[in-house]
């Protein structure tokens, strides 16, 4: 059984740092749910399991690794280590890869800081059957831990796209023939009204911005539309996540149509 | 200028645990936007702030208490301390005086403990419109420091409702003419044939269960319709809040055709 200090697992906690995961190529995914994604996309290297934690029932030909539950903890981004842990291969594609796959619905996020916003924008993105996430430049890491945990798994679900302008994600996305759409506090035309007119049926990718200072304006200037998320009570704005999870099922429903 | 060991700041300390706020019968707010909605709705009792954070503009005749930063550091939740702190009165209200105001839209946590989720809604559910938001026995306390900074001061735009047992809450909301709504990921009905069948558009409480494990049955089979969230893709499941936000605009916007 490895312990806290044998060479694997000290190897593996360099990829708890970015410019680990850069260097190697590779990242961790937690929890059971998330590395049962992993295997069945064929993305683990190694992983690491506590005997506590049976890992089974999957078909997975490389190292497995019993460690103590020192070394798991070591392993772990979280305060209740769930006792697996993968080291995957990074998961990210081109932009012009992704796009060459036709996606109906895809979603950039630009300059976007908050890794569990990130995830849960991510796994909603997923779920609404996006087939592109981009993590334009200046957003959180998407193989950061929190960002992996949020998740759910949703990395080895779409087209991953990071380390790419936001522009050029765009300029990218509009070539292939997507609608480019900013989803923004203050858009000139309506959600609402967009769906009503019929015209988020139309292949499309949403731009969402920070949390706290939204989309730059000359990111928001490059985008077809602004469009406004209505807000029918008092609060201020929407939480990013809220905000994705909105934009996305309706353009989903309105695409199914 | 008080500094951490101040009586005031020693009692206003207390309130950061939940014994401390049933006891005093208030609860703290942080940040300059929360505080200011919390001014607004007349709910500040005591305001602690800092030299470098002035707050003016607004009419408050209640006390004011300059603070060091150690001081503001101790009644903060947060890593980085905003420097302006309100002691607030509980805002909760019994769910027939909230039902009373015949809201349209209306939610209801049943054992939803994580509070950046518990908090993401309530916002999600005040921009939606919705004019009740019940935190069913078992929740996390709607005034938890993460519940409150994720809320971003919703707690002052709907009426909450606390310490009820969820099926008391789906009782007098059914009495009152709602119609209950559980957000399940394994619904009868799909959420959009729902909507497309003009179901929607009654005024609605929609029931949404904890973060890992969903409803209980037995509050699941109370409500009127179990409604599923399509997932088009490949994720599991959506997050709560992601879920909320889903719902809650898809009957915003059907009350609204």
């Amino acid at each position: 059984m490895l312990n806290v200090s044998s060479a694997r697992v000290v190897a593996a906690r360099k990829l708890t740092e970015r410019a680990g995961r850069r260097a190697a190529g590779l990242f961790l995914v937690e929890g059971p749910n998330a590395v049962r994604e992993a295997l069945a996309a064929g993305a683990v290297r190694e992983l690491f399991c506590t005997p506590a934690q049976a890992y089974e029932g999957v078909s997975y030909a490389g190292p497995i690794h019993l460690v103590d539950d020192r070394a798991a903890a070591a392993l772990s981004e979280t305060v209740h280590p769930q006792g697996v842990v993968a080291v995957c291969a990074l998961a990210d594609v081109p932009p012009e890869v992704a796009l060459a796959r036709r996606p109906q619905l895809a979603v950039l996020l630009a300059e976007v800081s908050d890794p569990g916003n990130a995830g849960t924008v991510l796994r909603t993105a997923d779920a609404a059957g996006a087939g592109l996430v981009a993590f334009g430049g200046g957003s959180v890491d998407p193989y950061n831990g929190k960002v992996v945990r949020s998740a759910a798994g949703s990395h080895f679900h779409v087209d991953l796209v990071c380390d790419v302008p936001a522009d050029q994600v765009i300029h990218a996305a509009r070539a292939a023939g997507l609608r480019v759409l900013a989803a923004t506090g203050d858009g000139s035309a309506g959600l609402d009204d967009e769906d009503a007119a019929g015209r988020l049926a139309a292949p499309t990718l949403w731009v969402l911005g920070n949390e706290a200072r939204g989309l730059p304006p000359e990111l928001a200037s490059r985008c077809d539309d602004r469009v406004r998320i209505p807000i029918h009570g008092r609060a201020e704005s929407l939480n990013l996540a809220a905000a994705a999870a909105v934009v996305l099922y309706t353009s989903a429903r309105a695409q199914r149509r």
